[in-house]
């Protein structure tokens, strides 16, 4: 039983034939048609149809950012796509004659390290993917967590500082402003501008001017002292939010994920550290371990084609 | 089908029958015996075997503060009786002939509201018990939600201020320390302090000395500024902290319980207000309401109860 997965993200649609053990049998990728929704559905039925033409296709699930409603249905709002209350399934489904479900697109990449990657041993697991943003995913007994209206697991937006740094989202103060790669780059360029602690940084910065991801990456692998600050940083913030979200969901795992977990240990260590030196109540209740995504770049379509086969199996 | 609740508090100790609709049809209450575990078995095991003589019992729930393992029968740690990992499920089946389950008593008395009072219209909701301190309670999906371990829905413990006020958990900047009753009487005893809006606080607290829960809750009802200031504070730190609880859960309602609670739309209303200005997102995705809890003191009990019986169902 085959399910195609489609993530449409900021600059690419990926799409893929996946079976029932994750494994991707065929993928295509084209460029995102953003501010055009009637070209982007296009776009998403053309790819649909010819991944649908090798392989018995049981379902289709499209992973997207934004929220959706907890049916897996209409996109109350996607950002990338200038979406308002979209009845995407019902359109697509229409077009395509397959069972087609929608879902958000951390919550699926986190639907697929559960079924297939770093959670595949547990029950209850977080997800935190800390790529430009934080996008959050909850499994729950076994069960994605999609919350009462299908918009939770928004966990970049937990709340960490009282009136702190805007966030994208009109609230300030979120996790995203102090857990993200973004906020990992601001520490960078202030450590550069600074001086101080190791040079890495700051000879950088003079090369290259403002400091950006991939360099930044390049310093953390080296080991610069200064790089590996800017991510002690990091986990100095993400580490008392996993201690507030193991109050509330208490997970078996915590799952971290996107591009600056590509840092391993390096980033797991000092999260792990602050975790455990603000968890409420330690001490006195098992504890989560601390792991990274195994399935990084295909955990999107991997997840919206598992969640499009659960779908069925559970309408069936 | 009747089941037999019991919650253990820290003073008193209630038990009741209850039926299939929430109905109590006979109760018993008992001091707490603190400090001794044996004696407190003893009390409980009476208890059950009192209150199993008129009826036919099917199961027997048992609620206490702290945490529960995830099968409903360990008590990893209960602060008002000295248990440190304690079977209790199997040793009090021994005693007493039935089926068992053991349970965190806000997740008992949210799961009452879900079931036959505030929270019977959702599927999802939240439940903020807002007493000497902050329990919570999660419903998902129709379900209790316990988390990985059984240690979830503490959401007293979110983390809402960096380095804040010091927690009872060990930690610094929890809910529970600004936005409980004992918050509550902090604020109002500052604001006599400081003299200015209104009279009644400075009076109260010229007249009685520190100021307590049932002083406050009177000036409350008589409408004294000083004491609706209050009232007014705690909302500040409630609204935001439920934004960021539907950040993560995104429950449909908001169940507000425990003594303060009292205070009905004096306290929901600058809740409900502090919520619509700190929700991420506002606006591109649906809202939850905010109601007042309605079983108040019976809510242990009948959900006890009510959680043993559906135990007894899903493993008949």
């Amino acid at each position: 039983m085959h399910a195609i997965g489609i993530d449409i993200g900021g600059t690419k649609i990926a799409g893929a034939v996946v079976d029932e053990l994750g494994t991707i049998i065929r993928s295509e990728r084209v460029p995102t048609p953003a501010g055009d929704p009637q070209l982007l559905e296009d776009s998403v039925a053309t790819m649909i149809e010819s991944l649908s033409t090798d392989a018995s296709i049981v379902a289709v699930g499209v992973a997207a950012a934004g929220f959706i409603d907890a049916a897996q249905s209409t996109v109350y709002y996607a950002p990338n796509i200038n979406w308002r209350n979209e009845p995407f399934r019902e359109k697509l489904e229409a077009r395509v004659g397959t069972a087609v479900v929608v879902d958000n697109d951390a919550n699926a990449a986190g639907w697929a390290e559960f079924r297939f990657g770093a959670g595949r041993m547990v029950s209850d697991m977080v997800m935190l993917t800390i790529g430009t943003g934080v996008g959050g995913a909850i499994v729950a007994g076994d069960r994605l967590f999609r919350g009462g209206f299908g918009a939770g697991a928004e966990l970049g937006h937990l709340r960490i500082v009282p009136e702190g740094i805007a966030c994208g989202c009109g609230q300030r103060g979120c996790l995203e402003q102090y857990g993200s790669g973004r906020a990992l780059l601001r520490t960078a360029n202030e450590i550069a501008d600074a001086g101080g602690i190791g040079v890495g940084l700051a000879n950088a910065r003079a090369e290259h001017g403002a400091l950006d991801g991939p360099v930044v990456a390049a310093l953390i692998r080296a080991g610069d002292p200064g790089a590996l600050a800017a991510l002690h940083e990091l986990g100095q913030w993400l580490g008392p939010a996993a201690a507030s979200l193991s109050a509330v969901l208490d997970p078996q795992r915590f799952v971290f994920g996107g591009g600056v977990a590509a840092a391993g240990e390096l980033l797991l260590g000092p999260v792990r550290e602050a975790y455990l030196e603000h968890l409420p109540a330690r001490g006195y209740h098992p504890e989560p371990d601390f792991v990274i995504a195994e399935l990084v770049n295909d955990a999107g379509v991997v997840g919206a084609a598992d969640l499009a086969r659960v779908w069925v199996d559970e309408h069936a």
